[in-house]
C-alpha cells in the first residue's frame, strides 16, 4: 500500500516529481503519483484530498508553479504532512511558487522544501517516515553516507589531478 | 438578490473589502460579505463558490494575503468572473500575496487589482455588471467625474494659496 | 460588432496578443486587434480610446510591457472593464510590467491577469461578457470541461505506463 | 521524553519559536526547548545536533534570521525532519531568512514553513509525529475543526451585525 | 515665464514635490506646480501635456506613485525633458513607482531620479537649464559648493567632539 | 566641437552605447566617446570629469553595470547634467545597475533611463540640448513623428492581413 | 597611528559606524573616523583615499547608503582592504546600498558585510590585521568566547524559568 | 606552506573557484584548494575549520550557491578572515546566495564579494596579506597598474578606430 502520494498539478512538472519518485524507490518506499489540478478540476482534486487518509497515504508530496494552491489545498485537507516543491518560472524564476507554497497562514503548514527541489521532498518524505520507522532510518542514514562518500571521491580527485585537469 | 459575493479569508481583510462594499453601495449593487477560509473550512468554501450562480452571483471580489488562495479557488469553480485583492502583509509587504493571486495558470484567470486595492475592486466589479447595464453604466460614469472634480478642486486650492499653505 | 478590443502597444507582444484572440474565435466573441503605442501616438490613443465605448466594445484587453502604461490608460478612458496583460520583459522577468499594470490608483482598476497571460485574459474577457449572456456562459463552462478532460487524459495516460516512459 | 528540539540561535527569536511549543503543549507533545547558535558556538551546537537521535528527538524545530544557518545545518546531521522558522528582517522583510533555509542543496531538506510562522512548525512536528501515532492524529484533527470553527463564529457574527459594526 | 512645469498626480505627493519647488526658487528659476492626474482626469492631462511647450516650459517635473504614469504619458508629448520622481509606497517601498518610471519603451525617456527624490529633480531641472545658461550655472556650481561645505562642517564637528558626543 | 560626452566603464558595454551614438549622429549632435573606468583608472576618470566642462560637453551619458559608479561619478564633478544607463547583467538582470545608478543622494542627481536604455539616452540628451535649439528641437519632433509612423504602418499591416500572416 | 580608517558619507550614517569603532577600541585598534562624501566633495574624497596608505592604514571601513559608491571608489585607490558596510534605507530597506556596495566589477573588490552590519566591520577589520598579529589575534579569539558566553547565559537562564518567564 | 585555504561545497563551483587560484598564482601566493560539503559531510568539514589555522592558513576563501552555508560556517570557526563567494543560481539568479553569505549575524562576519566575483576574492585575499607584506603589497599594485593598462589599450583602440569598426 502507497504511503507517499505524489501529486503534480500538469505534466509540464514532471521531471521535477520524478526525482521525488527515484529517491523513494531507492529507499524502498511505495508511492502513488497522480496528476490533479486543483484549478482545472476542483472536484477530482477534493476527492483525492479527502480519500488520501483512507488510502494509507502518510505524507503527500505536491509540486506546482506560478500561483502554486495545490500543496496549500492538499494541507487544507489532508491531516498529515504535505510537502510542497516550487517549480522554477521563466518569468520569475520560481519565487512566486515559493511564495505562493511557503506563506501559508497559521493553521495550515506546508513543509516547503527549494525551488525544484524534487530530490529533497522524496528525502523529507523518507524522514518523516523514518521517524517511526528504524529500518528505514538506516536507510536514510546509509543513503546520507553515499552522498558523503561522492564529495569525498571528487575531493580526492581534486588533490590527485588538480583543479586545472579537474575541469576539463 | 445579490449580484456580487464579497469574501474574505480572515477578518483581518475586512477593512480592505469594506472599501469594495462601499463603492458598490454607492453605485447602488447588492452584494454579500462573507468570511470563508479555504483553508480552515475546505468544504464550506467548496459548498459557497459551486452556489454562487445558483445564488445570483455575476462577480466575485475575493480578497487574500500571504499565500493567498482564496481568490484563485473561486475562479476553478465560479464560471463568472473573480476579482482578487492581494493583502498588503507586514514581512513582504504583499508581493506574496500579489504572486499568489495573479500568476494563475492558463485556462482560470483571476482578475487582480493593486495590493489592499479594494475600492477599484469595487469600482471592477460595476464596470463589469455595466458592460450589460446601461444605467449601471451612467453612475460608473458619474463617480468617475466625481473623482476628476475632487483632483480639479484640489488643483484650484494649489494654485490659489500656493503648496507652503496648502501643505499646513 | 466587435464587443472585445485588443490593443497592444509594440507588434513584439503579439504572440502574446494572439493567444487571447484565439480563446475570443474559439468561443464566438467578435474583437478587433490594433497595434497603438500610447506612448509613441498619444493622440492616435487619446482617439482610440474615446471612441471605444461607440464602437460598441465591451471589454478592452491591453498588452504591454516595461512601464507598461496602455491597459491604464485605456482604463482612465474607456468606462468598462480593462484587462491588462503584462509582457515578459529579458532582464527583469516582466515583475516591471506587471507592477506598472496592476498598481493602479484608486478609482481607475485594471484586472490584471498573470504575465504573459494572453489565453488568461481571454478567458478573462469571456467571462465578463458571459455574465449578461447565458449562452455564452455555457460555451464558457465547456471550455472549462475541455481543460479538465485534457489533465484527466494525461493523469491516464501516466497510471498506464508510468512517468518513466512517459517522460519520453 | 521529549519527541521534538525546538532550537532558536538568538533569543530575540523567542516569540516566535513559543508559538510553537504553544501547540505542542496544546496537542500534548514534549518537547526541549534550547538556545543555541550555530556561528557563536559551533561546538556547543555540534555536539547538540549529533546527540539529538540519541535523546529520542524525532522532530527538531529551528528558526534563525538573516543568513539562517541553524536549520540547515540541524539537517546536515540529525537524520530526521527538521523544520526551519525564517524569522522576519528589519531590512528585508525576512526575505533573506526564508532564501538561506529553503533553498537547501539536494540531499539535505529543510522543511520550510512562512516568515514568523512559529505556529505552523508547530503544528507540522505535530503532523509529522501523527503519521505513526492514530491518537495524536485525532488531536490534530481536532485542532483543525477548532481553527474551522473560529472561522465561522466570526462570519456569523459579520452577517449578523453587518461590516460597520463587526470593524468598531 | 515659467521655465518649469512641476507636475504630481495626488497631493499626497506635495511634501516630495515642494523639495523640488524649494531649489528652483533657491536657483531662482521660474516653475509652475500643478495637480493633475493622469488616470483621472485625462483630458486634463492631454490639455496641459500638448500646452506645456506654449507655455514655455523647457523642462517636466513629474511624480507619481505605484502605476506611475504621469512621467511617462508627459514625455509621450512634451518634446523636451520630462524628469520623473518615483514616489515611496507603503506596500512595495517605491519600486513600483520605480520600474513605472525608468523602463520607458525606446523613444521616449523619462530622466529619473531616485525614489523621494525631489530635491534632485529640482537640481536635475536646473543643470539641464544651465547647459545654456552660463549664470545658471554659476549658482549650480555655488549650490554644489554649500553641499561641500555642509560636509566639511560636520567633519570639522567630529573632529572636535568625537563621534560619542556628536551622536548625543 | 562635442557637446555630448558618452563614456563607459568596459568594451562590453559598447553594443548599448553605441544606440546612444547612432541617435547623437542621426540628429547631427556632435559627440565623444570614450572607454574610462572610474574602479580601474581613477586618475584618469577624475581627469576626464574635471576636463569635460572645458571641452564644451553640456552633456554626459555614462554607462555601467552592476555597482556601477560611474555616472554617479561623473555628476559628482561635473555641473550640468549626467544621463545614466543601467546595463543589464547576468544574474540580477540589470537591477544591481539601476539602483547604484538611480538612488543618487540628494544633492547630486543623475538622470536614470531603463536597463539598456541607450537609445533613450542619447534621445534624451537630444532633448536636454533641444531645450535651448529651436533647430534641434524642430529635428527631435521629426524623429517622434518618424516613431508613429512606424507603429502606424504595423497597425495598417495588422490590418490589412491579419495577426495570423503577421505573425510568421 | 590609526591603523584603520573609519569613512562615512553622511553623518546619519553614524549610529552604525559607531558599532565598528567600538569594536575597535575594544581590540585595542587605533582607528580614525571621518565623514567623507565622494560625491559631495570629490576632491577631499580623491586626498583622502590617495593618502590613506601614507597615513599608515591598513584597512578601511567604508559605510554608504543607496547609490553607495564611497566603498566601491575607496578600493579603486587604496591598495589594502576596504570594508564596506551598507546602511539600510527606509524605501528599499538597503537592498540598493547592497547591491552598490557589493556586485563590484573584477579587479576591485569590496569586503560586504550585512545591510547596518556596523560591529561586523570592526570584527572583519580585526581579524584582517590579526592575520599577522599573534596577540591581536588572541584577543579576536577572547571576543569570540565572550560572544559564546552570552549565549551560554541565555539558554541557563531559559532552562532555568523557563521561556514564559523568559520573555517577560 | 600555503597561506590560503579556498573551499567549495560542489565541484560545480569550480570554474568560479578557479579564477581565485590564479589570481593567487599569479602573485606568488601559495593556496590550497578542497571541495567539502558542510551539509553532506559536517564532520570533515569541522575538522577543515577547525585545523585550518595550524595548517598556518591567514584567510579562507570559501564558494557556495543557494542557501550558502559553508562561508558562514567557515567564519564561525576560523578566527581570521573569511571571504565568501555567492554562486550565480539558475532560479534566483544568485540573490539567495548572496542573502545567505553577506547578512551574518553580529560578531561572525564574511567578507563578501559579488556573485561569481572569484577573481575578486582572489585579489582580496591578496590585498589582506599584503597589508602585512609590503613586497606582496608592491605586486598587488602592479596587477591594478595591469588593469589600468588594459582599460587605457581599449580607449586607444577605440578612438583610433571607431566604434563602429571596435565592435566588429
Amino acid at each position: 500500500m502507497a504511503k507517499v502520494g505524489i501529486v503534480m498539478g500538469s505534466d509540464s512538472d514532471m521531471p521535477v516529481m520524478a526525482k521525488a519518485a527515484e529517491i523513494l524507490e531507492k529507499l524502498g518506499i511505495e508511492y502513488e503519483m497522480t496528476i490533479i489540478s486543483a484549478h482545472r478540476e476542483p472536484d477530482v482534486f477534493y476527492e483525492y484530498a479527502t480519500s488520501a487518509e483512507s488510502k494509507g497515504f502518510k505524507v503527500i508530496i505536491a509540486g506546482a508553479g506560478k500561483a502554486a494552491h495545490l500543496p496549500g489545498m492538499c494541507a487544507a485537507i489532508f491531516p498529515m504532512p504535505v510537502i510542497g516543491i516550487p517549480m522554477k518560472t521563466s518569468d520569475l524564476g520560481g519565487v512566486d511558487s515559493l511564495y505562493s507554497i511557503v506563506q501559508m497562514p497559521s493553521g495550515i503548514p506546508v513543509a516547503t522544501v527549494a525551488i525544484n527541489g524534487g530530490a529533497n521532498a522524496g528525502i523529507l518524505a523518507a524522514k518523516i517516515l523514518a521517524a517511526s520507522d528504524p529500518e528505514l532510518l538506516e536507510r536514510v542514514k546509509d543513503y546520507s553516507k553515499e552522498l558523503k562518500q561522492q564529495v569525498q571521491e571528487k575531493d580526492a580527485k581534486l588533490q590527485e589531478i588538480g583543479y586545472k585537469a579537474y575541469m576539463k
